[in-house]
């Protein structure tokens, strides 16, 4: 078997066999298969795809390069979420402690972030004293004890999907379903979960643009999981303007304590409730109905808040930040985003306010950059909403007293017209 | 400018700009962008394809990136040829001398072989004592003086080209016309001649499998070095057969002296003649009548004969191989190859008498590897020819007395069959 004739064969659009699959991905890893070649292959892939076959093979491949999870200690309790990514996403801060509270397993390992905010442990750092390493024992303990344990990726899951992942983003050959939905499901499936339900994003703030292209990959990831033996579920919802009112860590915890408290935004509220009744009806194996009710119960019950405190005090972490969310907000430097003019806000680029949140300190430029855990911004105005010229839109907060660039970038983000823009849908589907 | 940005552009189909291609062939060659985004990108060239303008704006970014022969001083007499490869195709052996004969200035560099027999230079350096490097000042005076002179290659033309190209012989991305198109032309233009004879093959023993591909590639040559102010023809030949009798390095210069002293087998002499009537046309402003019927007279007058001798002799070759042709026959060993049924000559794979020719001694695996001038197949029997068993085809001739292997390859390329087969048509277009 030749690397060269496997490329030409996709280059004329004809389905890989597993056992050319299998030699590609082991070839990559073990070096006799050079980057420029898997390149040509991976453009090859984007312009010709790939068939529900070959992605499955795929994943496998790069499932079995590395380490997997055993979970099955948890019978069918375990569970998994996965977020295609959005700006403001801290969807995993509320849902986890939700369905732990209800009886799931959430044994979940989370990464860093890289780009316009931290990822979830970076988030959970941002209360003093939490700790994201854990021992295998300590994790599988403490995921038995009470339900749930987030720590940082340890371990070598998948890693042909990173070093392919790594060269996709400098060859242009991201934007490919079969090779976004295998790279995500493979590292899904190293994880253990037996349950997993996926949020896949669509918008000016995510990777997929049209709900067409959104759906087509979450019906991609669902096939794949359901293939090896996996409950699955995804949504499909909207990622055009940011998700909630906070961006940042710590005051994305704050907002998470608030939807916990039953006190948050409501669309925020209504996803997390979503993605929490859809882990619950496959883990307990309940009608979307009586999912959804437990869920609620959970939250105005205070049980799900209550989680969330036992989580963090297993993990080392400082609960008074729970217990006194205002804590979560403090912050060196505050300053108020304001209104140039009169009228509705009808637009919130979610890339633009990303990058205006960065500038403030929250995320990570390059691997080892230092987060600034106060940094953030809290949006008292959104999309929709009605302002009056030199009215505070947003609270910007930074342990640096330099905000220009950020509100430059803000400027850019927001549109406000004369006439109220139409409600935005949340959630387009359901798989 | 980024790369990124540029392979992104090409993925979807969107035409590329001179200053993105300068962009990219420059960064290419300076090391700014890697092999694996290069090769991305020729993907998405071979699977999206390069307009006119993107043709000619990479051939002159390839043409720009290293040295160009200046032959102004020749005015518009100066002539070159290329075939784009084929088994046992010595034409440059005789249609040079034809040309130069006429009074068309042969400067011409070209190259040493890899693969099945040696290059022209090889074919040349067979001849004892021919010297096939020279002064630029020694090169120019000698084309003066009898109008030719063939050197190997030296000086840096298109490094970019030949960059590129041992990218894309390990990346699959080869088959691509514009690609193919713009690497000769690169080549071409920087050699310096005004006008530029083609010879386009297609068939089985050819990259090009079918006449219509062949066709597009002179198509597109032709326009190429027609934006470039070159005067250009190209013609579609079939290289489903060896052409004609001899495979080899001294073997083929047996045939092209057969050919130029009008005993030799009638397709090649139809090859060459056609050819030299094409240049001759251009170069001289004839029309092809008067141009064929010169080039005819140079053969059959000695004119075409002599200007080899002349030129063999300049260059420091025994032109005693010339006189006396059967010295190029001469081997240490030689064995007969017969027939193993009766029937008329169905098929001659040329690939397989390539590989043939190669076990023999008569190619170079590797760079480096020592050639032996002796080792060649003569045809005693050709397409179409009716054989009896045991009656001999071809004599096999080599400096070691091992045929076992290149039989079997010459049984393998072999058809005989009992009707008589259609005559094989052998130029199918003029451009």
């Amino acid at each position: 078997m030749r690397i060269y004739d496997i490329i030409t064969k996709k280059k004329q659009g004809i389905s890989l066999s597993y056992e050319e699959i299998k030699f590609t991905i082991d070839g990559y890893m073990d070096g006799r298969i050079a980057d420029y070649q898997m390149s040509a292959l991976l453009m090859a892939i984007c312009l010709k795809g790939m068939d529900e076959s070959e992605t499955n093979f795929l994943t496998e491949c790069m499932l079995k390069s590395g380490e997997t999870v055993d979970l099955s200690q948890f019978g069918e309790l375990s569970i998994d979420k996965h977020s295609t990514g959005g700006v403001g996403d801290k969807t995993t801060l509320i849902v986890a402690p939700i369905v732990a509270a209800l009886g799931c397993k959430v044994a979940k390992m989370s990464g860093r972030g890289l780009g316009f905010t931290g990822g979830t442990v970076d988030k959970l750092e941002s209360l003093t004293g939490y700790i994201s390493s854990q021992s295998a024992d300590a994790f599988f303990t403490q995921v038995d004890k009470i339900g749930i344990s987030v720590v940082g990726q340890s371990g070598n899951l998948a890693p042909a999907d990173k070093k392919l992942y790594a060269l996709r983003d400098v060859t242009a050959t991201i934007d490919s379903i079969p090779l976004i939905a295998s790279s995500i499901m493979s590292k899904k499936l190293a994880s253990g979960a037996h349950n997993i339900v996926l949020d896949v994003k669509c918008g000016s703030g995510a990777f997929m643009k049209t709900v067409d292209s959104a759906r087509e990959l979450a019906k991609a990831m669902v096939k794949i999981g359901t293939g090896f033996g996996k409950r699955m579920r995804a949504l499909v919802t909207d990622m055009d303007i940011p998700l909630g009112v906070a961006v940042g860590n710590r005051t994305e915890v704050w907002e998470a304590v608030q939807i916990l408290s039953g006190k948050g935004e409501q669309r925020l509220t209504e996803l997390c409730v979503s993605l929490a009744t859809e882990i619950a009806s496959l883990a307990l194996n309940l009608d979307t109905g009586s999912a959804k009710a437990m869920v609620k119960n959970a939250i105005s019950g205070g049980l799900a808040l209550n989680k969330m405190k036992e989580w963090i005090l297993a993990q080392g972490g400082d609960i008074s930040y729970i217990s006194e969310p205002s804590k979560l907000l403090e912050s060196p430097y505050k300053k108020s985003f304001v209104a140039k003019s009169e009228g509705y806000i009808s637009g919130i680029m979610a890339d633009g306010v990303g990058r205006a949140s960065m500038l403030l300190g929250a995320g990570r430029a390059q691997l080892g950059d230092k987060i600034d855990y106060t940094a953030g911004i809290i949006f008292k105005k959104g999309y929709g909403d009605y302002v009056h010229s030199g009215e505070e839109i947003a609270t910007l907060q930074s342990a640096t007293n330099s905000f220009d660039q950020c509100e430059s970038e803000l400027y850019k983000a927001l549109t406000v017209s004369c006439e109220k823009p139409r409600a935005k849908k949340l959630i387009f589907d359901v798989i």
